[in-house]
């Protein structure tokens, strides 16, 4: 079976939560980032923690396998209010990373300021501002902007990775993932069957 | 293929870390728990965050595949250093705990110190005194004990499972899990094919 949209390059991005997850599907031709699906996984329905985490095991792992993404791109903040809700978001963040471990899918992750420097120019840009960027942007309309900023927010870590992506490599510390990619570009373009 | 050992209920015990991750297999007879297997997952031997996390969710489905588990017990400590390293910490949880939840088995969790009290009575006891008491218990030759001691915490977490799970149910909160316990009985004999 054909996917509907056929794209050179799809990026998923995330923006874990413990009560709620944003995901953003972009998709890539040439130098153009298109928006492909957003949206939000909501978790504070269930009451227990390993429900949570299942559920979002669950709704990451089907979205990867209907759009075939080629790399996952996470939003991870560093510093939280306190050590409990980091293990709890660290919990969140890992079951999704092996959603795309599981198959196979290369993770990039982004910190808030990185993100919100990269889509407005502006590290301490609002929730509101990234959105309203990035409907003009990736040309969302009005209605398939979500209630819920999260899964904007999951758009936007998906743009950063395509921006930081399309970097020339520079000299002060690259990360892993862009050692990585530079190193292996050919593990980018091909899609997965 | 029929696996080589028998028994009524296995019990997977996972003592995550960052750089090594220990993990135990119990089985079941009647009232007696033997050890099947124990051992620990290098991690340190990886530079990249990402392989490492790779590496636990690979080897956590192994085993689950190998030995076929039909719960899994995780050692899970709520405080830490700082939140960096709990951060790190709840990704690895949420790894090995994707690789169960993948599997549909069963996810329960001990603090530290119920382990060690459940073990040897005595909630303050050191890592050497919970592996001479578990030699002691599960009738462990000195050549199985592993020289690092994460394996041997990963076998003290199944047996707190085993200890805790045999309980009668007591009025003051219990945990989720254990009221999944109390209300699907039937959900904990059956083994999976």
């Amino acid at each position: 079976m054909k996917p509907e949209h056929d794209y050179q390059r799809i990026i998923m991005g995330i923006d874990p939560g413990t009560n709620v997850m944003g995901y953003g599907l972009l998709g890539i031709n040439g130098k153009k980032p298109e928006t492909i699906m957003l949206g939000v996984i909501q978790l504070n329905k269930f009451e227990s923690h390993y429900k949570r985490l299942g559920r979002i095991f669950e709704r990451v792992t089907g979205l990867i396998d209907q759009y075939l993404p080629d790399e996952l791109a996470i939003e991870a903040p560093f510093f939280g209010k306190n050590v409990q809700s980091m293990l709890k978001l660290g919990r969140a963040q890992g079951v999704a990373m092996a959603a795309a471990i599981a198959r196979d899918i290369p993770i990039a992750e982004y910190a808030p300021l990185t993100i919100k420097q990269s889509v407005t120019g502006n590290g301490q840009a609002s929730k509101e501002q990234v959105a309203n960027m990035l409907r003009r942007l990736l040309n969302i309309s009005e209605d398939r902007i979500p209630k819920l900023l999260d899964a904007t927010d999951a758009l936007a870590v998906a743009l950063t990775h395509f921006y930081e992506t399309g970097k020339p490599q520079i000299a002060r510390g690259p990360s892993s993932w862009k050692e990585f990619l530079a190193r292996n570009p050919d593990r980018i373009a091909p899609r997965r069957k």
